[in-house]
């Protein structure tokens, strides 16, 4: 093994062995000699991998984000009209619902965290503007082939937007409260009237 | 003065006193002697009002959707068609922006803590749950008045809730992002052209 692939080697036991103590002890209630002693790594080792606890967590979070990318470029790659990606999308959700169940009050804690800190802040919003301009792209790619009738792409991106995480944002508080995925289907449908060429 | 008025202007000054101190140092910053201090009230009479911090949180919660209520109640008053009473909702959206603007981290560090207590948790869930019922028996209405097509009330109600939701939590993360008054109601009328009988 090289010293890269050890250094790259040791970053995953650390981030593996935070994502176990995060979901078990909570952000705070982890410390970084938690993580170590789990990852079996000293915390020199740590430090030079991640400046602090919170960068681990940001790691975390890109790491889970990239797993939802992939899966929507797969739906990409399959070329279909726009609405019927999107009705497509359904499905990730549904993975999201499942693979994010249980994570909300340690999201929660972290985003109270990263509130008081405007870099984290900045980090952990990027996201949301990355989707919003990935799905006004779709928009205009819609009404570029005459699937979606001329719409404003910006405001019909955060409609589709503030939908996705308002269905998360529920579903996360109330798990067990009715069926998310297939609510999150249905209401796409139901959107999808409003903006598609009739 | 009466005992009982007495009594319930001390329950105000506390609960005013508890809203300046949770903006100024946070949720966890803020300690019960603290809003005794700026109220000018007894730790006995703090506790005798309130359990604990918590539910003091709970109540400002409460005190605050008492008022979107109240702005909703009004609305309705006008008794117009539901889609136009819809999109005049946008205006009270327009003020929860701005009257929540800045005061999301506190939120988060509440819910955050709330998850850690299931009791809390339902309490904070509850008011989701009324009002989708609200939106639901909207839904309804509109479609007995012919105003919209045949709709599922429970999906179409979570689809306008989750739309609401999901823009106050983008507006609040991001306040300076965009104008999210005026794409909330951009957003809607797209929304509305899914769900009206054309």
């Amino acid at each position: 093994m090289t010293t890269q692939q050890r250094g790259e080697e040791t970053r995953k036991r650390l981030l593996d062995a935070a994502q176990e103590a995060f979901a078990l002890y909570g952000y705070d209630g982890t410390s970084v000699a938690e993580i170590c002693r789990r990852a079996g790594v000293t915390k020199g080792a740590f430090y030079h991998h991640f400046p602090s606890k919170q960068d681990v967590f940001l790691e975390l979070l890109e790491r889970w984000l990239e797993g939802v990318n992939a899966q929507l470029a797969a739906l990409r790659a399959q070329s279909r009209t726009v609405p019927q990606e999107l009705v497509s999308m359904s499905e990730t959700m549904r993975r999201v619902f499942e693979e994010a169940g249980g994570q909300l009050p340690l999201f929660l804690e972290f985003l109270a965290k990263a509130g008081q800190n405007p870099q984290v802040w900045q980090a952990t919003v990027a996201p949301f503007r990355r989707y919003h301009r990935f799905f006004a792209a779709m928009i205009e790619r819609g009404v570029a082939e005459g699937s979606l009738r001329p719409l404003d792409a910006d405001a019909a991106s955060y409609l589709l937007l503030a939908f996705a995480v308002g269905m998360l944002a529920l579903g996360l508080l109330d798990p067990q409260g009715t069926d998310w995925g297939q609510l999150t289907e249905e209401g796409l449908q139901m959107l999808l009237q409003g903006l598609e060429r009739t």
